[in-house]
């Protein structure tokens, strides 16, 4: 493990971006968005993803210079062409687009073709709520999800993310894959050694495996649920339907069409669709904010089955680690991590960023 | 089993309520609403419900002949007061509001308070779909569903619905419980004195049981995804994103505050929430019936597990029975539900269902 202080996260990723050839705009707001994750507890989409966007913008399948356009609109809602900038970029522009209908007209539902990646959902879905909106962020991904009882995948991991602001400080902050799990969590039960739980992973014959070694080969993740007898269809549904707002929505690739992603940042323009959404909840009863802290509140307090495991509400894990990350001024990366990035900035000739040994 | 032809099923259900004190439009209504859970296979939301929401009548719980009321509204957005009235009256109400909106600005979002539970929610969502519009219908329930780490239930089923229509004569369809499972499969294992998946339900201890009879006893179901280590929070973030659109935001009873549901009656009125979205996908790329088409087709075409079991698409198990219930012009019910239903006969006074033994 080593540490590194936050702002020099910012500043590697940063330069990173741009030694591939984003501006300083998206650059910078791709490096916030990349290290959010690692801040709130998510070192999947953090700085472990930095290679991936970046390889994607050297083979020119990204072109995070380029600017997002709106080609489409109703008082509510918008469609817009991300003409293939990064997914934060895109993301942006058009949760912008979203709560400013919301503001108008109570709500605002855009659907973003020709886009990359947009990293941790949430992060989109947040920005609603920094406004006093019922935030909602929806994207496809490349395929990695088997619907049930097939054998290959053909959607996503189609993250959705709902966040929405309460009265008390407190904030509701759901961000999840429609997968049981996301690939991440496979590579951490190799790295102990342990097997798999029922219910996360395909073998190449289709059936459920508890072998993490096969299940990253394969690369085929069980839905929400797992397998048919315990409701797998349901998580199924729930990719589907952020399928059906993102890419067919937008008319960006869908489901089977969407290409593999890989390091190396070949094949081409991803063309992803995603789905940002904002509700003004001012427009429904008084007191909103009040109810809302009110359950997430009775949440924590429930008698929890184990007592040495409090029950927790829904956003606190991340809320814990932002915490920690901030009190510490430092974000903590596993050797492996470390080394890579000490390669990528060998390859595109930036300063190292800077680790402190512990 | 006994077979009851369905314009008999429809004349009975709706007599029922009538005696019950419903006027014969909403009575007509949420017939309808129990019927197509029959007719589509979902059993468990049809005749099997109907005592419940007489009771509900009887006891004064719920008024059925009273007017919901619109409360508050902007361009895409609206406040409804459903006064106490079944469920069905007040979706209906609200859906309309909702289609009415999208047609106008591309997105109708309308939250309901001081409703009665709305049967299947797919019904509501299809009335959008069937205007064209991508239909959602979410509503609150009475607490059966335990938070990730708790020993009791804090929040409903909480279903969510989404239907869609496609070209090809394809129509997404889905509509399910938050829970890994609803009551009622808890009931078949038991019937069929089998034990519980992993993942279904809780003890009295807080813990999984896989004993059908403490699960019915305990009343304490596991969200999607079971428990923690299969990402069970997953399902509980979803049940409360569906308490947040329902009860929060309506400013109805919500999570831990709304009352057990029970044959009984008792308990005084629900003031459930709902709420009821149509979006218009004309808004957004054109070509959206035939990507969706093309997906769902897609999904039939995949390779299976089992070459025995095909791979489904969503809603093909609702398209089929509602296919057979149709050809056949009966519904089949257990025995147990032929003899409620005479019990509720005589109760009420109503000419009893004519049933076809067989």
């Amino acid at each position: 493990m080593g540490k590194v202080a936050t702002k020099e996260v910012l500043r590697f990723m940063t330069d990173c971006l741009k030694a591939a050839g984003a501006g300083p705009k998206p650059a910078e707001l791709h490096a916030k968005l990349l290290f959010e994750a690692d801040r709130m507890g998510h070192p999947s989409h953090g700085l472990n993803r930095l290679e991936m966007y970046v390889n994607d913008i050297i083979s020119g399948a990204c072109q995070p210079n380029n600017q997002p356009k709106l080609i489409k609109e109703s008082p509510s809602t918008a469609l817009v062409d991300g003409c293939n900038v990064l997914g934060s970029t895109a993301s942006e522009f058009a949760m912008n687009i979203a709560i400013k209908k919301a503001k108008e007209t109570g709500v605002g539902w855009v659907t973003v073709k020709g886009s990359n990646h947009h990293g941790m959902a949430g992060y989109w879905a947040r920005l609603a709520a920094l406004e006093g909106m019922i935030g909602m962020a929806f994207t496809n991904t490349s395929p990695l999800l088997a619907p049930t009882r097939s054998k290959k995948s053909a959607l996503g991991t189609n993250p959705l993310s709902v966040v929405a602001p309460a009265s008390k400080g407190e904030m509701f902050y759901l961000d999840m894959a429609t997968t049981a799990v996301a690939v991440g969590k496979l590579e951490m039960q190799r790295r102990k050694g342990e097997p798999l739980p029922s219910g996360w992973a395909q073998g190449p014959d289709g059936k459920e495996t508890l072998d993490p070694e096969l299940a990253i080969k394969t690369s085929c993740l069980m839905p929400l649920g797992g397998g048919e007898k315990t409701s797998g269809y349901k998580g199924f549904g729930l990719a589907a339907v952020v399928e059906l707002f993102s890419g067919i929505s937008s008319g960006a690739n869908y489901g089977h069409k969407i290409r593999p992603w890989s390091h190396s940042g070949s094949g081409g323009p991803a063309n992803l669709g995603h789905c940002l959404v904002a509700v003004n909840p001012c427009c429904f009863a008084e007191g909103f904010g009040d109810r809302l802290a009110d359950m997430i509140q009775h949440w924590r307090k429930l008698e929890p089955t184990d007592p040495k495991l409090p029950v927790m509400a829904l956003g606190d894990k991340e809320k814990k680690a932002a915490k920690e990350t901030d009190c510490n001024g430092t974000v903590s990366y596993v050797k492996q991590m470390i080394e890579s990035a000490a390669a990528l900035a060998k390859k595109l000739k930036v300063k190292p960023m800077e680790v402190k040994q512990c």
